[in-house]
């Protein structure tokens, strides 16, 4: 037990620190040496969880959706959505190594046979969406004319695009003021009026929303499952 | 002149040329070798025109709105704004290296010491929507709490992130489609409703202006300066 949870450790770690040097240099620069010496684990560490580079990468894209902490549950489908997305803008903006690099794998387009599969992350955020959206149609909150699948489609590639044009011009020092005035613009033509002015879209929504989510997990970290301070089953903390 | 004029088709061979192979393996991993062989021009008139790989990225980079033809007047600057978005996804998904490449450079994040300025580009498109919206804003097109400079930022980056998004999905192949939604709903936010019902934000929108833009940009060849048929002052044709 104490040996399987050290392996769950030194696989984190090594994770972390690929991430830390994905962010910063991107994949191709990225070298197994220098993810070692970050991560402070041997070679034969890292090549008993990883086979290779591409699948250190792979595992880092298909973490990203868990690398952002679960957002505490809100009666409004629609505020659940917007608060997950304030949560990966104030990691970004706050230089989070995890969600930095597995961002920057994902929309750097890479050379044509990397071998990484970039869909992977954009099909769990499709799919997040997608389920909000579908019980915010439920709910009512939405206007009757929103297509589920299309408003995901579109808050997705939205968000992706806001955050690169903040990386570009401030390296994300305005992102959470971007990602307000887009989730402003955008509610208004999916959420019914009622919603809309229900809905808290300011700036600093992701920092407060972060501090929620740690004591979330925290809580759900020092008590049994089962008791009502565990993280719900939709919880995704991995840290 | 002859002369000038054949300094000035070779540069633009390098530049088609680079843009194409910055569009298939990225800045990186792109070598003047094979910019040179593709542009079939020698080392010392690439050298000519170019100091660096470095100053022929910046180039594209700059280059790119530029590299978009000009979609002719409307009557509407919200539909004129619309129209070369939709110029933009068109070439995307019909493949325009050029267009690929520029915004393949602009995109990827890069080594942090390559030296490409990726704000060059985003700030033409920020300061080209600023003026449309500006326009828009004096005719009335806008609901009245549109701030200019705040609807330009998300419109650029929403349309940056859209591209991403297909781009990773489906290689462009629904990006017509995905520009239509995001029009459509970002301007129901922005414009008044008696504009909003003028506008077309149709997904073979784009394919219809370029048809439109290459027939002016070709008249505009053919006739002299001055006359009827010439590109407007905004015209930026560089092909």
């Amino acid at each position: 037990m104490a040996l399987q949870e050290r392996a769950i450790r030194t696989r984190r770690a090594i994770l972390v620190a690929a991430a830390a040097v994905f962010a910063e240099v991107g994949y191709e620069a990225a070298t197994i040496s220098e993810i070692l010496s970050r991560a402070d684990v041997t070679k034969g560490a890292l090549y008993f969880h990883f086979a290779s580079k591409e699948e250190l990468a792979q595992a880092v894209l298909s973490g990203q959706l868990a690398a952002v902490p679960s957002a505490p549950q809100q009666k409004l489908s629609l505020q659940r959505g917007l608060d997950e997305a304030f949560l990966i803008a104030h990691l970004l903006a706050s230089g989070d190594p995890v969600v930095r690099g597995s961002i920057r794998l994902t929309v750097d387009q890479g050379s044509p046979n990397d071998g990484l599969d970039r869909r992977v992350p954009m099909d769990a955020w499709l799919q997040f969406n997608v389920e909000l959206l579908g019980k915010a149609k439920e709910n009512g909150e939405l206007l009757p004319h929103v297509e589920v699948a299309e408003a995901a489609r579109m808050l997705v590639g939205a968000f992706t695009g806001v955050q690169v044009l903040s990386k570009i011009m401030t390296d994300h020092a305005d992102l959470t003021e971007r990602v307000s005035d887009l989730y402003r613009h955008l509610l208004a033509s999916i959420a019914v009026p009622a919603v809309l002015t229900q809905l808290d879209t300011a700036a600093d929504r992701g920092a407060r929303v972060y501090e929620a989510a740690v004591r979330l997990r925290d809580a759900g970290e020092e008590s049994e499952p089962g008791t009502s301070g565990a993280p719900s089953e939709e919880s995704r903390v991995t840290g």
